[in-house]
């Protein structure tokens, strides 16, 4: 028999408290997830658990808690496979992923002989590879969300330094998702074992089949206009079905939700369904349910059943997250040739672990695979290496830097010896391509001359809020360069330089002026007309 | 322990089931929730019960489905007291009143008559003065949602019948839950009754400290410039707040969630931010929790328990619900002056039960007031009458007659001696007293003209969806007129009649032309200049 009077109370408990701490994180410059991860541990065991755990949250009201929680998570992990996006990689997908090998393997084997060091205290009969594999793919983790708000957060996804760290972020996402599932689908036995064997080909049919399904629904959605209740309740539906089939075959659920969520269509008129879609569910979920398993995780987080020896443990993981993490970053990005103090920026910003560190946790715990001390302790160190990150990001990169890399962003390099420069303001990107060609036919006969097309797009409709969410922007920003690279490419030649500048703007007029003063063009194609100015009076 | 794969299946059946059989009632002209209180009767013990209920829904996931439903529930409860809005009443609340009385009285003293009747059966050393108190208000309900629905449907909430139906409904829903309210408490026994004593005070506080509390937010939201994660989660703090505070009255939590979405701020830039909050509730809420509680409700609907007798219960049910709804509403509209035809359509509309009903059963069963064949049967009275709805409505009000009083609206009665008719294009409705001023002194010296105030506005942002959310649409009009009649007030007297029109479109201009053109003005007053006529060639 549920108590509906202590359902509501807890809703209302957890809600206060989230916010609140949350709110209280913001203000100390940190990400409103520390708070809110901080109100879980309050309400677990923890602190407040002898106090009022047993009047607030008796054992009673924790199925229906952990069903909201769930259904929560499989909203957010929907999100979170939505966000994803290839085009973030486009066009710097050897970087991407190079850095991502390196932001991953180190803190992988230093994490697995960790585990090795310390299994025999750990593993109570369980499976000892498992174990080491599942430690080893928790402390490669990077939270994509939380990387995301901080980014914007300093306008610096602008930077090159932000997209990069998007792409890495994305590369991870897919990389740390598919081993964790390769390690919860070899740590289960028992019964229905065999189930897994289907893991795989169920990916495939989502990729090959499901996929292409789903495009179907853009043509649906843009007759309608809007998105209507049906189109809604059928993503909802495939979407519970998705995380249904993973947790039946043994894996979790929370890989079909993601999955799900990956494998919506992309692009063009299916961004601004993605977009109706995150607006309809981000913020009750992210809102209502997700602080819901913030707490159901801060239950099993009991940080008063520490032993002295569990900080000699503790140590050693922060050791190995943090120097794993910022080292196995800050190599592989130098190798490849990335500046030095962007390589450093980069890996304090993939060093942050977020939320998907604490759903990767709550995987292993249920699963049997951590046992509640290290639970407790790799909850801590998820919430130490998210708190450091803004604050050594600020040091590597404080605001002046990022404010002078966003002016040269908008400028043009200066020419030593300038050729004659044309300016080519694209208003209409479907029309790039035959404005670069008129741009070019001016040039044409020059000895060497220099086209710049420039397309300034207006910020797009409300960005979404709750933590996630911003991804559509920098997609749509992808798909504006490489629109603007075709056309350059289809007219530049050997007496022809083209550039290409593309940005969001809030003031698309007041930029472009400033732009036309910092270029000086030669010419101009497709300006708007300046004002004339005010007659002399007689 | 929540098994998760049965949480995650039991909602994938659910919402495909719910959605299938309310497009399936939407199909046959029904209103779409028909279907999905029939899918949660099809997963309920009386069809697929034996065959899947311990498959599917064992006693385990049954708290987590009601934990999920609850939360629905008052996100719906708030909705309907968001939706109620004393403007719909303005103007007309003397025949709103005494509709609404003969519409609640008669089929609550028949329904009281019944219960006295039926008690020995159905009430088990219970509490009879409850019991009966509570068959008659549940027999006296009407579904403001579902009401709302049909008329938009059929375009008939701009008629003057439709408008009248939705004013006494609003005012039927404030009746029936107060009334429900009462009767819960009285029933109660046992630990903590003396609470009730609070209830009282509790809805005082609301009034009359919450809700200016309230309109607080909405410079803050006048700020933001949106709807802030901030000011929704102080919506849904003192929501889920209010909901628990009745509870723990010893009330029910769905009067504390209807108060509370009754006392937010009302009028200007508060229907902005509650069309807001309706959008980011009413899709989750609607189309993902609210299926739970039809399937919890059906839960308890046993219609293979039902024994031959229950057939003649049925019978003296649906003959109390039916003929006392319709007799006492007809009756009373025809006594206020109402015509002959609309008292009529007026009868059937208030007769639609729908989920409103479906609420206050399951309170009774929960609070062990009614049993489960009772239930049962009520639940069915509930179809019933919500079927019947449409078809009676169609017989009463064809089409063509609903086309007919939508185009008589729209023009000018026409004047058998005709004065001098001057009419006024109220395109900002700020400058409406200003401009029937300028058209009095066009007036003036006149022996007798007549003034026409016109205004059409174009139709609010994109309408919401899931069988809630037009009342903003309606009070807005509500608005309008009073400003119009205000105007036209303070310009009339003996020698200028004045008369005001005003409507939503979808095409101002063309409507407007269309008006001039109907009205046949002598003199036009700010309207639009009419395009020049092409020059004849020479």
């Amino acid at each position: 028999m549920l108590r509906v009077d202590l359902l509501l109370l807890d809703l209302v408990v957890i809600l206060v408290l989230a916010r609140l701490l949350g709110a209280g994180a913001r203000l100390i410059g940190q990400p409103p997830v520390i708070g809110e991860i901080t109100a879980g541990i309050l309400l677990g065991p923890s602190l407040l658990g002898d106090l009022i755990g047993e009047d607030l949250f008796p054992s009673g009201i924790q199925a229906p808690l952990k069903a909201l929680a769930d259904v929560g998570l499989v909203l957010f992990m929907f999100v979170v496979g939505l966000e994803l996006d290839q085009r973030l990689v486009r066009g710097r997908g050897k970087v991407a992923a190079g850095v991502s090998l390196g932001s991953t393997l180190l803190p992988f084997g230093l994490g697995a002989l960790l585990a090795l060091a310390i299994a025999d205290e750990h593993v109570d009969g369980g499976d000892k590879l498992a174990f080491v594999l599942f430690l080893g793919a928790a402390m490669s983790a990077t939270a994509f969300p939380v990387l995301a708000r901080i980014l914007t957060d300093r306008g610096m996804h602008r930077t090159r330094l932000g997209g990069l760290a998007l792409a890495c972020a994305a590369v991870i996402d897919v990389l740390a998702w598919t081993a964790l599932a390769a390690v919860v689908a070899l740590a289960g036995s028992g019964e229905g074992q065999w189930k897994i064997a289907f893991a795989l080909p169920f990916a495939l049919v989502m990729i090959l089949g499901v996929r292409p399904a789903l495009r179907r629904l853009v043509p649906a959605y843009e007759k309608a206009g809007r998105l209507t209740p049906d189109l809604l309740a059928i993503v909802l539906i495939g979407l519970f079905l998705s995380a249904w089939a993973t947790e039946w075959l043994h894996v979790h659920f929370i890989f079909g939700a993601f999955l799900f969520g990956a494998v919506m269509p992309r692009g063009g008129a299916a961004e601004r369904l993605n977009h109706e879609i995150l607006e309809r569910l981000e913020q009750l979920a992210v809102l209502l349910l997700l602080p819901m398993f913030f707490v159901v995780s801060g239950f099993n987080v009991d940080l008063g059943a520490l032993q002295v020896s569990s900080f000699g443990t503790l140590a050693a993981i922060l050791f190995v997250a943090i120097f794993g993490k910022l080292a196995g970053t800050y190599a592989a990005a130098r190798l490849l040739g990335v500046p030095n103090r962007e390589s450093a920026g980069l890996a304090a910003l993939l060093n942050t672990r977020g939320l998907t560190e604490i759903v990767i946790l709550s995987v292993g715990l249920e699963r049997g695979i951590l046992d509640t001390e290290l639970y407790s302790l790799m909850v801590l160190m998820a919430l130490l290496t998210t708190a450091m990150t803004g604050p050594l990001l600020s040091r590597l990169y404080p605001r002046e830097r990022v404010e002078a890399e966003l002016a040269e962003t908008g400028r043009l390099a200066p020419g030593e010896h300038r050729a004659h420069r044309i300016m080519v303001i694209v208003d209409d990107l479907s029309r790039a391509a035959e404005l670069a060609a008129e741009g070019a036919a001016r040039a044409a006969g020059r000895e060497s001359a220099e086209l710049v097309l420039a397309h300034l797009r207006p910020y797009p409709v409300e960005r979404l809020e709750v933590g996630l969410g911003l991804s559509s922007e920098l997609a749509e920003m992808a798909d504006t360069l490489s629109v603007l690279k075709a056309a350059a490419a289809s007219v530049s030649d050997a007496s022809l330089s083209v550039q290409v500048i593309s940005r969001f703007s809030a003031d698309v007029e007041g930029e472009l002026a400033g732009l036309l003063t910092a270029a000086a063009p030669d010419e101009v194609l497709g300006a708007p007309m300046p004002p004339a100015p005010p007659l002399p009076r007689s």
